[in-house]
């Protein structure tokens, strides 16, 4: 694997629809009803429905599993929450584009920037991955 | 809200279970079978099933929005995945508690360190919030 500073990632398109959220719900324990009802969302000041940042950030992070094989490579990664991605009633969701590229390689350490756009808007900042690098 | 340098949060008990970890991967697309598969995670060189990273690290940010109480204010989020951690194949599942405290407050703006303990041992590293503070 030929990794270097400005290699980039193979990109990745999430679809996240309120399906999905509902899951995520189960899953994380976070019921929020801003996460599956426009009443309750709209009460809060959104304009609907919104998805669960901690889903956008670990949906997009498949990025950097995806492309380094090994989830456990991952070494840290975290992201700031700049923008709410709105989930519509619908089956196709909120489609959000993830693209990634190597931002620094040192030690067998790649950091890797995750960029996530939705509806033509960054919604994660500063999301850096580190991972190791195989030998 | 009295915030300072300092501040415990209420802590947290998680208890996540095999289904719970089935329950993520259809939410977050993650179908590593390490994360369901005993076999599986057993060729992979673990003593058995892990839990997907990213839901530990979302459940324990529970710790941080349930105190904030409106999880918008969670600005930022990210830890290092130091340990895995080991699911058992039973109702109880694996334990994770979760301490967190305020590091800094400056401009409105609450740092706050969160730690996972799991049989013991912290598995995520430098896992640090920023939280908006109320007025």
């Amino acid at each position: 694997m030929s990794v270097e500073k400005g290699t980039e990632l193979p990109p990745l398109e999430l679809h996240l629809t309120r399906a999905d959220l509902v899951r995520y719900a189960g899953a994380s324990g976070d019921f929020n009803p801003i996460h599956w009802s426009d009443r309750i969302a709209q009460v809060a000041g959104l304009p609907g429905v919104i998805a669960h940042g901690m889903l956008t950030l670990g949906a997009a992070g498949r990025i950097v599993t995806d492309w380094v094989g090994d989830p456990s490579r991952v070494r840290s990664y975290g992201a700031r929450f700049t923008r709410p991605v709105l989930v519509p009633d619908d089956d196709a969701g909120a489609t959000v584009t993830v693209t990634a590229v190597v931002s620094d390689v040192s030690d067998g350490i790649a950091k890797v920037d995750v960029k996530a756009v939705f509806d033509g808007k960054g919604v994660l900042g500063r999301a850096v991955a580190e991972v190791v690098l195989p030998d």
